[in-house]
């Protein structure tokens, strides 16, 4: 499962580039006029190293797969796979409200994608209490998806506002869950003590 | 070989979304076009997605591969490939019969495929009883594979009963292949009683 | 190494249907016009598969790399990844002359490549001599180049000829090299014989 | 991490291929006209494979990753993921000034970002000095960076001179790193003399 996720992250965030098209001309004017696609290139390329990066810390405490994990899998990568169509369509017609909102649905979709595997993963462990205690905090991956749950209608109003709240939400991941992380670090340390503990 | 077909599905299921051209216009209406290409992309998500998840199954099996087996496997990986042509052709004429007709066939030649590639590996493993027993009875696939040859005719008379037919296999292939997690689960206790079984 | 070529050989094999253009219309008669681009097509794929399991085993075969090795088959996947663009010119124009010689080209141009990299690796096991003696008659390999070499005049004369030197040539590799895997099989005798031998 | 950016190597180095647009014509005079796109595709096929391998001898260094590496491998990996876009604007608009300056400012930023990946992963080490020794005196990298520094403003007054850049800067570069290479070859030796040096 962890291959075949980091396969389809990879392909999703190299094919992103397909969609830049070449400017029509040969000079920086030209040029100028990829900058709307290439900052929006950017924020997804970003938004999807974040992914990458968080459903990796995430899948290397899993030990044993079950049906319920693969297929929230598959959703979470559903809807990371709608990113491409959703960049080009937003960048491409000057970051117009209905695309913005389109792209703020997209980003809301996938973040609670990664919240019910994560949830149905903690399930699966439920007797493994540390996990659960660190991933019980996660108030980041709340604030996220409310953020991306404002920034839809938002959009209609300010969509210059979602589009800020597009670039806070990835600058707050920009550091891999520390949480798991620790987890990781601690899990020798917490098998040996769990009769203690 | 499996992270070589591991790898061709996670390109397949990816690149599709290349196939979802981004709609004239800036508005949802003009998203409300790429509806039924939208449709027509998940149900081909699903169906690679489920692909993956049996083949993955099936050939976690395998210790030892030979030379019709990788031929096998290749021919599943050949069909499986025309997905995203079968699926952009089919959604950007509207469904239309020939069309909905095509990929019924490219589904039914993707399910033979898959069913070749199982025997082959069940001749290869000639003793292995209990891996022919778990295979023997798969019900589900032999309907699958009658269900599209059913829905091919069905096509030119009431093409939306072929798609309602794509449709329920999928749905009936939602939970991986228990038979053979079961039996993988079982393979060392069978190893220790195959003096006495 | 293994993993990188695997890599770009799954995705070459598999971003060639993407050349497959889907027919202007929805019917079986607007299918027909892609019946050329499909044969092509499974050419091709087919090509690229005989290349992912002959370049499987022999990369099997080497426990260290050298600088040579990696160039060698950098070169090689070089050769592979124009096989997209040549088999979309040629389909696309209907066979033309230039195209079938182009195409016998980078046939002919992968086939050296490929026997570029199996000497570079036998000579850095200058004194393995069973891998030496297993590939030393390769004729099958010759006849291929050969084929190929053949072909690229002959398209200007003949070019059905030259399409049927790729597909007999293909034919003639439908089964993995026999030579490579008994060697493989009877490394392990080799080696406690080697004092023998 | 190395999986990951292996798997974003080999797609860059594959995708590139799409970019090569069929001539429009099917004879030899036809396909004059890619010639300078097959050119342009040969460089950044090189270049991405000297990443490839630097990027491979590298990370096999590193046994425990931490945020600033992985976000510094990113950094790469976007720089790299503008090749093909840089490349194909570049070559379809016959190596125009700003095109070439582009070309020289993506692989400028790729080089640096390569740079400061070594030096996330060499202080991340900082007791280790046989690696920071390794690398210490990488005259080649600070030498690339230069010439891609110097082949921007060049651009602009001979821009074949920049060309000339890129392509000797490639040359420089077709044997993997000795250095590392050495360095891991003696890691076991240096690890049971650490006492001593």
């Amino acid at each position: 499962m962890e291959a075949f996720s980091d396969g389809v992250i990879a392909i999703l965030i190299t094919i992103m580039v397909l969609e830049l098209r070449e400017p029509h001309g040969a000079d920086f004017a030209a040029l100028r006029h990829t900058f709307p696609s290439l900052l929006a290139y950017v924020l997804s390329f970003v938004n999807l190293g974040i992914y990458w990066m968080n459903h990796h810390h995430l899948v290397k405490t899993v030990r044993r797969y079950n049906g319920a994990m693969l297929w929230a899998n598959l959703n979470l990568l559903f809807w990371l796979s709608l990113f491409p169509f959703a960049t080009a369509w937003m960048s491409e017609n000057g970051f117009a409200t209905d695309t913005v909102a389109t792209y703020g649905i997209v980003l809301a979709m996938a973040a609670a994608a990664f919240t019910i595997l994560q949830t149905v993963i903690v399930r699966s462990y439920g007797a493994d209490l540390s996990l659960k205690r660190a991933l019980g905090r996660d108030l980041k991956a709340k604030l996220s998806l409310g953020g991306y749950l404002v920034s839809i209608p938002m959009a209609f109003a300010f969509r210059w506002v979602s589009i800020g709240i597009f670039i806070a939400v990835a600058l707050t991941w920009l550091t891999p869950d520390r949480r798991l992380q620790g987890f990781l670090q601690s899990a020798s340390v917490s098998d040996s003590q769990a009769t203690r503990d």
